[in-house]
């Protein structure tokens, strides 16, 4: 098997594009994927500051590996979300990879406040994926906020986007599929840009990429993930995938080009609000995250169990 | 296990629905769905004459069976595909079934005018699938204009449906995705009305009444399906249910009452004109029939094989 770019021995085949690299052409062609997808889809250039949110996996870390060398402005944010040994190791990889490429590194830990993963788990009746996403998507706001990043970029790889894609169509969640878009944008002044510049690669591809860049990550799943409805649809999309090589890529970058417009147009939601307890946008009273730290506030002040049914 | 009915031995589990029925609940259960489809996406009523495709398999017996117990005004209408014993073994069961009933049932055989499936296997290069699925709907329009019938019932099942509607989502084909309706009209003065009013109950259940029925039908799939991409979107969508009964009802019920609409927004597809060749509803100046049999005349008077490149 020869490198599909200079000829000599490829160490990697990537079957849905129906190419073979070389060590050296394959780091190129990962960059160049990615900075294509940047640049397409407008997400930012060089003026901008990018919170890159960091979990110290492979997906996150190969992003902000690229978008450091090719020149942008990153602030890393690594959110520490309590998961015993797992969140241990995700937050060293993470360190050490910021450190030794001497790149800013912000870390927000949550069982400071009581709401480590497993506390959240406790004190509410919401799957962990649900409670640790609400989490996620306010801390990275604040997070960006206070470092003055006007966009936040996320290591969503195809593999994951796919899957969202093929459950929010296996139950056609309009409002789901409108929001599903690689730049995500509203007109709150407080709502921060969200982009994913990995959302046409693999997870075969950023994987190959960690390996051959000698990236070391946390290689293990999060302990909370076994048995998500998420690994039933990324196991069904690899089958398909054997079967017939691109069809991840056709599903989400037509969908991206095609499918999604007929949604966005049929959307019911309206521009956010703003949260009454936070100040960030909301589409309720309360932002998701303030209605779920008030429910876990007023189960740890009153840990009664709910009455039994008489 | 019980009959949710009637709490008699029940004989048939149905996990979709989490119910479980003795012989006569479950034949009872299975027309009146199949009569509240019918009576709920206004297919049709008393009335009208209605087509039925029968192939001589479970599903457009099933249906046939339970349109004529249920009164409604039928033709049985068969086309002969000319694929082997395959064929000759469909038209016998169709034939019994119809004998036995006293029902007419009319036949037409594409071997007659040269258009037998493995014909046109050899005098195109399309997939045998594709041929096939034009010739039927252009003989089943002309059958249903010749006997005087304003609708045309099909038999496609749950599963049909589900692993079409993958297909069409995966691909994002929008203007499939906009035609994938139970019932399907246009303004075209030849255009017959096509329902398919199995399209909610599964491909189990359909077996499940062709046996406690006494149905006797063709087994076997035809011989030309082997490996179609069809088949792969089954098993696919059989894993799913596997895992979450109901995954098929849901996808496809929920496209037709919530997903379609945007698709059906955004079809570029005009009205229909009139096919220069046989006066059937088209979209170019030839309908996909008339151009298919005007390609396999052209090879079959001059049947020498393509030049081969320089």
């Amino acid at each position: 098997m020869k490198c599909t770019r200079c000829r000599r021995p490829a160490e990697v085949k990537i079957r849905a594009h129906n190419s073979a690299f070389c060590r050296e052409c394959y780091l190129l062609f990962f960059r160049r994927r990615v900075v294509r997808t940047i640049e397409k889809e407008k997400m930012f250039d060089h003026e901008a500051r990018i919170l890159v949110a960091v979990s110290g996996g492979k997906d996150s870390l190969a992003l902000w590996d690229v978008l450091a060398s090719e020149g942008f402005q990153t602030v890393g944010f690594h959110l520490a979300l309590g998961i015993g040994a797992y969140s241990r190791r995700s937050l060293d990889k993470t360190r050490s990879f910021a450190e030794s490429r001497h790149l800013d590194l912000r870390v927000h830990d949550l069982s400071r406040e009581g709401l480590a993963v497993p506390d959240m788990m406790q004190a509410t009746r919401r799957s962990p994926c649900a409670a640790c996403g609400t989490a996620k998507r306010h801390f990275f706001d604040a997070a960006a906020l206070e470092s003055s990043c006007n966009v936040i970029a996320t290591g969503h790889n195809l593999d994951d986007e796919a899957a969202r894609l093929l459950g929010n169509v296996l139950r056609w969640q309009i409002d789901h599929l409108a929001r599903q878009r690689p730049v995500l944008e509203t007109s709150h002044e407080k709502f921060v840009r969200k982009v994913k510049p990995l959302y046409l690669t693999s997870e075969l591809e950023t994987a190959s990429f960690a390996f051959l860049r000698g990236l070391e990550y946390v290689v293990e799943e999060c302990p909370n993930a076994a048995g998500a409805t998420q690994l039933t649809y990324k196991a069904l999309l690899d089958r398909l995938e054997a079967t017939s090589p691109g069809s991840k890529l056709g599903f989400v970058h037509e969908f991206v080009t095609r499918g999604s417009a007929g949604f966005v147009a049929q959307q019911r939601a309206s521009a956010p609000r703003t949260c009454g307890g936070c100040g960030m946008p909301a589409f309720a009273e309360l932002c998701s995250f303030c209605s779920l730290r008030a429910e876990i506030t007023r189960k740890q002040s009153d840990p009664k169990p709910d009455a039994p049914p008489r």
